[in-house]
């Protein structure tokens, strides 16, 4: 798309009262990242020359997450147009388009954004480009009024609007592109002669019409345009969000048994023939590739799982772990920044952290990676086609060579050589008829606690 | 709320047939609790002078349920005006208030009875105050009548209604309020001329329009009012119980990652800024504190967790543990009974039962206390700043000093001092070449079999 | 049902190029079978002579999945008319009904199969049965015109339909039954003069009509007619198929928590008075006794849970177990071909494989059993009040004899008699102020690092 040079503003001063929360409100999450990076991501999208984000007093949580890009500070929260005319110190000379968007509405595409843009390049040279959108139920949104050319006339809040102008279904977004070399004189031209005494930037439009220029109405889906004043809206936009994924997943050509019931990170990439199980959470990171089964309740993040890998229920696969091709790893087992070699099987109640498995490696049940000493890490190697017994705890810094075997029950400490059997275990003793004498004292012990 | 003296009625003698159950069908569980518990806590929050509960035959187990309330027994099923006219043998001599509520509908609130006895006790001086609703569909309800002055004039079944009255869109939802002095003298003038011959508590009305007494409508949120004839019903009113906590948890700060997976128990207590994430079930009796993050596919009842604390994925919390501040409780870990200290970690694979743990210890990956001998159940206490090794066992009743270690694998059947280092461990030894022989001969012997 | 003999065509040659699967579309599971098993085994409760599955070129799994029935392969897609045409080969001299079902519409059932196969047979003999349906929305299904007589009189493709014809709200299903005696002229007689010049089977109805046969219509419900094309349609029908079979287990009796995160297989048995808890998975062949509850986070297969056992949170029941009457299985426990006996109980962390366990017995927490030495498998047997010690390993092939003892962390390796303890643990040793020392070694060590 060709267009002028483009700058966005990104307001992100808003308390968030209703979120009761010491987080401001769109540092709260989306599919696992801050509201407001996914607002970045979508105006980065557009490859602008400058990202400009308005937050209030003390919100330097909200600057962090959102540099390298600038921040201006909304001194007095006085309307959305106050917030705007705040940024423009940061686009001093800038005469290309400007873009509007909202912290708190994560959900905006590169796509709707570049329909704006489009708009603000196209025929009438409109001075502001509005988003509009349709909803189900337009209720108290502001209506969208336009002109016999199809420009927009006038934007009429909910309050003040006619019965015609209320049956209009054509609702305003918010969003909103403006030609930055009008924009100065627009935002100079609107007042705070209403009931809160605050500056509305949709009242640009009102100024642009008396004015004599144009103004243009984009129409975006509804979905895209959801903000979040609470969690219970936050948990409507994660759905949305979520489901988007899901979709596109299954599109892809990965089976989700009950779509609902995954959990998606923005980045999670699935091959095709996938298949995932009810009831998987994917964090950030994570790839899987052709042919793999993700059975139910498994959780993954950074990690990377190979063709035809069979994994879960219940796994736990954490960041830094890689699991080969048709390796498997079972219930009730975690892994920790492990290389995990192909065809490998870990398939029962285990714990590998830090480790290296090699190809073809059966760890027994209930084997455990001692990788932490209480102040330092170490890493556990075993080597391939190797045999680790039930109850085994490898007492990191080790390594177990190619082939070898460990006994069940046994603490490895030392280096175990390739093919060799490694056991530590006390000779099994038997004491005849012990748990008759045992049973008989406990009880007699119990009855007298009585 | 000043109003007459109170008594509520509830009915609870149906046997629940399309239930299929043994367990009579008001001792089903709503949210952990047996519905009638529901109805008799909403009864209770009217502070009435006495709640008395008409059970059928052999109903022992709500009898045991509701006490110290007392029961009557329905001897026959002869409608609900004969329940009711059965449970007046315990109100002899009162002539406050009477509330008549069903043990089979469970959601009603206290706001809405509230209405209810308001509107006894308000204009026109009703003999008789019916709760009506709108619900989306009115199908086959009974249709509330009202007269020119807003009064209730009849309930009129929907097989008896004309078309006109079919089109009223108010409908009854069962609940009715009473002017105890005059309620003997409603419930005698009901007869049982019917189909099933019934007595039905809703005929009081038309008894007290004939004796020229005004009755009155209530109107009441159709949820509140559902009542449960099957299962199918009752997961249908679970969630919409589920429903209202999730929407509080989230108006109170709290955030739910996907609220239609996290299943609370009336009881529930969660601070601000909680993070709760998908497919996390709370049993009754559980605190959260601010700060806290709960993980996926977590499992609470009987806890308390406190500020800041980690929980999950996959952990178990039950009855009688304390989970200190910024202590974290990782995946596939069970505590039962135990108090965790501050900043202490369990984070993988591990059961402590009757435990008391100090702040900042390491539990290592594989811990389990053997808190039970086979007949009597010890208590295992491990210091402040202690770590654990991994796969240790801790066979109570046993203490592990401050500061002290286990080394890996250790059975630990003694006390260890503070600072020492405890160790049962057979030596490491190694059989070289050992496996590839094994190896050989089971495969040799595998060839045989075939 | 008395009929005419009876052949099944089912079509099943579609590639499904939007599943973007290297697995033929009809083989994709639905509650854990091939959709095509499921068509299979509806048109075989009709107790049909002849079933024939209409495979595409290289289905070779297919023509396995749906053995002993005979496949023939239909060369070039030429359209479903194309296809039957394929089929008849195999029904050379039969002159019985036929019904053609479709391999990617899985959610058929016997009775809506079997009101076409009435209708075939009954007044005014059609050669042609259509099932037709009432979509919600009939969008841009075909539509079926039904003449003054009720009779079918044709089906008009949405595109040719006129606006009186779209209003029609009865459409096109797509299955069909014919007079297997006129069949082949009516095959015979459909063209291919289309804008794909594909043979459609629809258009027998119109020969059909033009020979002065009648033509017969049988609504179904919609659900019953779904097809798979994408899979997003497939989480689709599997949501429809799970919640028929919830309806189902609530309406006999078993409570569930949260319906909407129970799965079934189609062949999942619940008694009366089952409660299952949220996010349950149940896998093939799995009964549950009365009065079982299953907790939360559960996964079970292949297994038969016994009157009154307690399952889970977090149980993991796999192929060949029994759990006997009474028994629990606790948390992040997993049973593998285990035979249970009543009354014993596995809480927390346990492995047991190929494993016989007595009646009363406990099994400690970390229990592990070895029944794999890297080459075979071997059975472990535990006798009646057995009580095994926490992280106890037992090496199969091993038995421990009733009544017996295992100490806590012991492997067990030969057998144990009855009433014995066996106990193999290394003597614990103190290392007095060992811990120190070691920590103020490693944090040196560690601050020399950076």
């Amino acid at each position: 798309m060709s267009h002028r040079p483009l700058a966005c503003i990104i307001l992100a001063a808003g308390k968030g009262t209703r979120m009761k929360s010491a987080l401001p409100k769109v540092l709260h999450p989306l599919g696992g990242l801050p509201m407001v990076s996914h607002v970045v991501a979508a105006a980065q999208s557009l490859s602008p020359e400058k990202i400009v984000v308005v937050v209030g007093p003390g919100m330097d949580n909200v600057a962090a997450t959102v540099a390298p890009h600038p921040t201006v500070v909304q001194e007095n929260q006085l309307g959305t147009g106050d917030a705007v005319k705040a940024a423009l110190g940061e686009l001093a000379g800038f005469t290309g388009d400007v873009l509007v968007l909202y912290g708190d509405s994560p959900l905006i595409t590169a796509a709707t954004l570049s329909k704006m843009v489009a708009a603000r390049n196209g025929t009438g040279d409109p001075a502001v480009v509005v988003l509009g959108m349709r909803p189900a139920d337009p209720g108290a949104y502001g209506r969208l009024i336009l002109g016999a050319d199809g420009g927009l006339e006038k934007i009429v809040e909910f309050l003040d609007a006619t019965p015609d102008e209320r049956a209009v279904t054509l609702c305003n977004a918010g969003f909103m592109a403006f030609d930055g070399a009008r924009m100065g004189a627009l935002l100079s031209g609107i007042g705070n002669a209403n009931a809160k005494g605050e500056y509305y930037l949709t009242d640009a439009v009102a100024v642009a019409r008396a004015k004599g220029w144009t103004c243009a109405v984009v129409e975006g889906p509804t979905d895209d345009t959801a903000g979040v004043n609470s969690r219970a809206e936050l948990a409507g936009i994660e759905k949305i969000f979520q489901n988007r994924l899901r979709q596109a997943a299954m599109a892809n050509g990965a089976t989700l048994l009950d779509p609902d019931t995954v959990y998606f990170a923005a980045d999670t990439v699935l091959g095709r023939d996938v298949t995932v199980g009810q009831n998987v959470v994917f964090g950030p990171g994570v790839t899987v590739e052709d042919g793999v089964e993700i059975k139910p309740f498994s959780h993954l993040e950074g990690v990377i799982v190979r063709a035809r890998a069979i994994i879960g229920p219940y796994a736990r696969l954490r960041p830094g772990t890689d699991v080969g091709e048709g390796a498997h790893i079972g219930n009730f087992v975690e892994l920790k920044n492990t290389q995990f070699g192909a065809g490998a099987k870990a398939n029962h109640l285990t714990y590998l952290g830090d480790a290296d498995v090699g190809g073809g490696s059966n760890i027994g049940a209930g084997t455990i990676t001692c990788n932490y000493d209480g102040v330092l890490k170490h890493r556990t190697r075993i080597g391939a086609n190797v045999f680790i017994g039930t109850h085994s705890t490898l007492v990191a810094p080790v390594s177990v060579g190619d082939g070898a075997y460990t006994a069940a029950g046994t603490v490895v400490t030392r280096d175990v050589a390739p093919d060799a059997l490694s056991i530590a275990r006390a000779p099994q003793e038997e004491k005849p008829g012990w748990a008759s004498r045992y049973r008989a004292a406990k009880l007699a012990l119990k009855a007298k606690k009585k």
